[in-house]
């Protein structure tokens, strides 16, 4: 992972918060896939997990180029933009999204998976991250009733 | 707007919640671009504002393939995808822009772009629309003190 650029300290907190990722990556036919994910960061990679019989799979083993931005959880003008590419490893003993379950479920293990199903690991190597301060990110001017 | 196709009538209560989406399109680069945007649906299409000056307009005009992810805005695990092309109009008048702030800021005008900035209009023409019902959309077994 030694090649994976710098997440701002500024923006752990949106990464460590069970936050919901948005992962884009290319389809086969052009277009953009763009799909809601969990994950979890270490303090330098973020990874998620996905099972090799989806598409975000087959589109990530195709075109590695992924994007991940993260919104924090409570204010979504406070958020991080990852873009980089997927590195793709097996998730043996299914530990890393029993780990997910753990934070996001407070289950032990994740057992919702269709017989059959491999899960894998896939590390997000940053090559450039954005997390700019933005208009209203802390004090909007949200409606009273919000 | 002949063309655009339909988003199913069970994800409309999404799109027009106030939700912030997230906006993929292509980069110069070759990476792809993920941003939060408040977006307005009309019942047929959604449209988001940007200015001219903004990265995101520069790659909608370039390349005009987009996606956006809408969560549901209390429920990530409801969602809707929607892959197209942007059309971009000028925001005659500053009409949409305002239309925004009335939405998600209870304010009339929006106020907040810097001097000279130009607000178009990006029109998303839906081509494919994917609104999965997934594993623990309505009942997650989630912690009892999320």
């Amino acid at each position: 992972m030694s090649d994976s650029a710098p997440i701002p300290e500024r923006v752990h907190d949106i990464l460590t918060d069970r936050p919901t990722g948005f992962l884009s990556c290319h389809r086969a036919d052009g277009h953009i896939s763009a799909t809601p994910v969990a994950l979890m960061f270490d303090g330098q990679v973020v990874r998620v997990s996905t099972c090799k019989s989806r598409v975000k799979y087959k589109n990530l083993m195709r075109d590695p180029r992924v994007t991940l931005c993260v919104p924090h959880r409570n204010n979504p003008n406070r958020y991080v933009e990852i873009r980089g590419r997927a590195e793709i490893c097996d998730d043996t003993g299914n530990a890393f999204i029993d780990s997910i379950a753990r934070a996001y479920l407070d289950l032990d293990r994740y057992t919702f998976d269709r017989r059959g199903e491999t899960r894998v690991v896939v590390t997000i190597i940053a090559e450039q991250v954005s997390a700019p301060k933005i208009l209203f990110s802390e004090n909007p001017p949200n409606r009273a009733d919000r």
